[in-house]
């Protein structure tokens, strides 16, 4: 009883006080990952102060966000076309996969100047988020392995519980369509100090030294 | 020559892997303060996850952010109404005016519990960044001081130095139609640890230090 009228007063003493389509913005933006109260407002303050022309603009562009935006039928990237640019540049190795799970891995890996294709998962194995085989782009990716003209799958899931448990599930179910099937080297990443390296990655450079 | 080849092969192969939907949201997202690419494209990437609703909603209420949305004729404050809340608010003690630099600083006063009327100056005197008493809403609060019914007047503009010289610079204006100008104690937040305050702080706290 304490807490309902002191979370009424404060709804209504406080929520007023800014008109309510400031008040709009400031919640949707506070339903973004990362962005707590106080940054949503600023955020909200800044586009309610540039030209006429912003939020309208960003409006604009939030509303087409999902038009005709579909996965490319082959790696499941998002994309306008129904073949990707990566999936229909012939030119590219087509023999060998990077499994990565999420679209935002293929920008980073085509930064980096891979050139084979790829297969977005849309997610990793999670129980506890409710994500098992069935939720990922799986049967997507096993009938391409079925096709049986790949000759090497990469599997590039995050370094961490969830994309190791996802990496050995796909090793185990795809070992019978592919010959080769690799992750990703984990050691040092380029340009850190070992000093602040933590024990996990240290361990793991030992582990996988090369011979110079 | 060099650096323009570079630009233009980053622009054809980098950009055109994301849909030109999904690239105008993450440009505008990195229009706002404090996002830079990676955040801007995790939250486009977000909101695309998200149910249909969710981008849908947050533009129609990016739409309608600036509709309706005026100054408190006295006050400054955003408003809906030409008297904002606090403004027509007659309990309250409408001969002291606390001055703020944006309306951000009139919630958060809101919430310190302050039983006073505000003046938002939208701004403090930078001639760098061209703001001069011009761009500040300074005629409207000499207007409400000329009035003649201000006890006291409380300059609470940022503690730096935009913030200090706007201060300086509102009691040379205003001390003749009001007689108490005071400017908010500096000194230690609450809460904070003397072992990591800043210098300036731990002088401004002895040299405002009060008797027990």
């Amino acid at each position: 009883m304490v807490l309902f009228t002191f979370r009424y007063s404060l709804f209504t003493f406080v929520q007023p006080l800014l008109p309510p389509q400031i008040q709009k913005v400031i919640e949707e933006f506070r339903k973004l990952p990362g962005i707590g109260h106080k940054s949503a407002e600023r955020l909200t303050f800044f586009l309610l102060r540039s030209s006429k022309a912003e939020p309208e603009n960003f409006s604009r562009v939030l509303k087409e966000l999902k038009e005709g935006v579909k996965y490319c039928e082959q790696c499941q990237m998002v994309s306008v076309a129904q073949l990707c640019p990566i999936c229909a540049d012939q030119s590219r190795d087509h023999s060998m996969i990077l499994v990565t799970e999420e679209p935002l891995d293929v920008v980073a890996f085509e930064k980096s100047g891979y050139k084979g294709v790829y297969h977005v998962l849309h997610g990793v194995l999670s129980p506890i988020d409710g994500m098992g085989p069935e939720q990922l782009k799986l049967k997507e990716l096993t009938e391409r392995c079925k096709s049986g003209d790949i000759a090497e799958l990469i599997i590039a899931t995050d370094p961490d519980v969830e994309g190791e448990a996802t990496a050995t599930y796909l090793r185990r179910e795809l070992k019978k369509y592919v010959s080769t099937i690799t992750r990703l080297a984990h050691g040092l990443p380029s340009g850190a100090e070992i000093e602040f390296a933590d024990q996990v990655t240290l361990r793991e450079a030992v582990a996988g030294r090369r011979e110079l």
